[in-house]
């Protein structure tokens, strides 16, 4: 099973920071069941504030998009984080206590805030593969994961319930949706001779970048 | 029944354009079935390539917006277009023969893209008020237009379709959610002495603009 | 003397729009002389409020420019039209008795707003190449109308200067500039085969809309 | 000496990073001549990058103004960063023996970073002053520290330099310039009771956030 043709090829040019960002401490702790709850709650605090950013990402690329089956394919990923992931994260905060005020005015870490502007202003800048490209190795990195650690069963029910749902089907579903996405749109926009291209060239620094920020975010997450 | 404070402040500052637009010669013939099937169909069509970039500008509108709430209206209205109205379109003009290709590859007219573009470069250049204002004069327009011609009964199917959709429940219900949007979305932005902020003078010549920009989309349809 | 391979290209791909659009009544008007100055006068106060949008399209091309010198050609093509272009229009103006507060307060006509913002907006959802090649038809047209009508020698003074102005060296250079800016640019994006491209295609389609929206702009001067 | 009333309020309302900014470890470090000249080099490779966004910033500006006036102004300070602070940044590495194509293809960190794109994003998404607001930190807080040691002599010529440029009367001038933009915005834009006002709690905000992100800026050159 594979999430596609265009992101094995960024990932293998980024092998270095793939691997650091997908087997990452933060992951070896939350599987093995480890990770103090505390750290999971601010990741969670923080992953809620990223999701904000993350689906306003979403919806620029709709606006970007060269047709109506990517406009399509985006309002719906937009549509997912919005309407279900973000309110996910609500209630299982809820459930510990922790009231959607206090996540919503929580302070944005410096960590966070350089990823998600670094893909938003990307987009911002630049066309519709400058917005996608960084946004794919949070999408297909976390189906990665769900996928590596699916085996795992630590004993904190929450930490089974985060590896549940990315290793689930839906979220994997997504993420071949997502993955084809990439590579129509890589296709459409370059042509066979992509890997040859000015643009592919740009695109793998900021697929790259976009993997070495995902890892500060662990870091933060672990701090 | 209202769609909401702001608009009809607007609209009453932009009177003569309201006027001319919602009681435009392209919407006596059509409800009294007067107007020739072709400029119907010429009229489809370049909705069709309005929706489009209409859809962008909700879209834009979520990447605007300052909450989760006006996000998640945003993205409500941004699905019922994409998924709904823009295949309703299609449907429609393939129940009179033409192709979806015929539609997608149609010129997109001038008076057309005038007011697409005004509506998007005011957005991208402005915030979200500045995105929002000049799409309600279509949204609501609309809406009010259906209402007035609620009762007509034009013989062509097609033209009493039309009037259906817009008079409907589901259209007037989208409409008033719009309008309670916009409504807070001022509220929020520029609090209690609203009529006396330079915001509020920009707005009103930003809607007064885009009126006079629909009068111009009837004018095209009719030549 | 040319304005560069890719500009000639573009011209070749729009010829029928070209034509219209360089060789337009309002031009043989202009040149002979026989243009009415109340027209002159609305055309100036138009191209006013045009060259303010023009030079924000500019302000942005800095913006997503990918390297410093091509962010410093756009800087300094910004430079020449906010301290020198806008200003003679202001000044041009006011030695006919038309003072500044009435060029800023004038109603921008909707065939002036179909064009500007067509620029701004394909620039804001796309890259580089999408904001400049729509504003070369402006740029590098003048510069063709300059030269083909250098040799005329209307009796009207302010005719004279229009003609001297845009066939002058200065323009002409800042032209060749622009056309060698617009060459680098695409051959640094697209490669050496940049005409077999999605990306060619598309802004071809581009180049061509923005002239015939040229042609409205003379259009509504006419009127 | 002061840089204008709006600076001044949004100082104190961020009083403690404000301090924590101008008084950083790194300033004191520069100004006594103890700081390793290596971290030097890193900082002004970092510090170039930065100056490309923030150029780019100063563009957007003018695309997002509200007048003449302003993009005029804004427009200046753009020629002043890319025609002669970023000039300056490539000859004193020069002078040292780095080479313009290595800081170029420096690798931009991600603090660095985290400022940028914040500054960025917060202007596509927003309008005039959420772009020109966390701007201010930058400007007038290099200001406000040239003025601050102004009166310290590091053996070191480099350090001399740094502190000549930014205490010296031409950087005070754009500064005090730059000053009376913020103030006048906010004014024009936010009225008499400005304080009151939803988007000055806003803009509060993003200058404490900017602030805050300067002062890992400091973090990271001395690293």
């Amino acid at each position: 099973m594979s999430y596609g043709k265009m992101f094995s090829l960024m990932k293998m040019a980024a092998d270095q920071e793939w691997q650091a960002y997908t087997k990452h401490e933060f992951i070896s702790q939350l599987s093995s069941g480890k990770l103090p709850e505390e750290k999971f709650f601010n990741y969670l605090i923080q992953d809620y504030l990223f999701l904000i950013q993350f689906s306003k990402a979403w919806a620029l690329a709709v606006a970007k998009a060269d047709n109506l089956e990517e406009m399509k394919l985006c309002a719906g990923t937009l549509n997912g984080l919005i309407n279900f992931e973000i309110d996910s994260h609500i209630k299982l905060c809820a459930s510990y206590g922790i009231p959607q005020s206090q996540i919503e005015n929580a302070d944005e870490k410096h960590n966070n805030i350089a990823y998600t502007r670094y893909v938003l202003e990307s987009g911002y800048s630049g066309d519709f593969l400058d917005l996608i490209t960084p946004l794919i190795p949070c999408v297909l990195g976390y189906a990665e994961i769900g996928k590596n650690i699916a085996h795992c069963k630590p004993e904190n029910q929450m930490y089974q319930a985060w590896i549940d749902t990315y290793s689930g089907t839906e979220y994997q579903s997504l993420s071949r949706d997502v993955g084809a996405l990439f590579d129509n749109s890589v296709d459409l926009r370059l042509g066979m001779h992509f890997e040859d291209s000015y643009k592919w060239a740009s695109l793998k620094k900021k697929f790259s970048k976009a993997t070495a920020l995902e890892i500060d975010f662990w870091e933060m997450a672990l701090r």
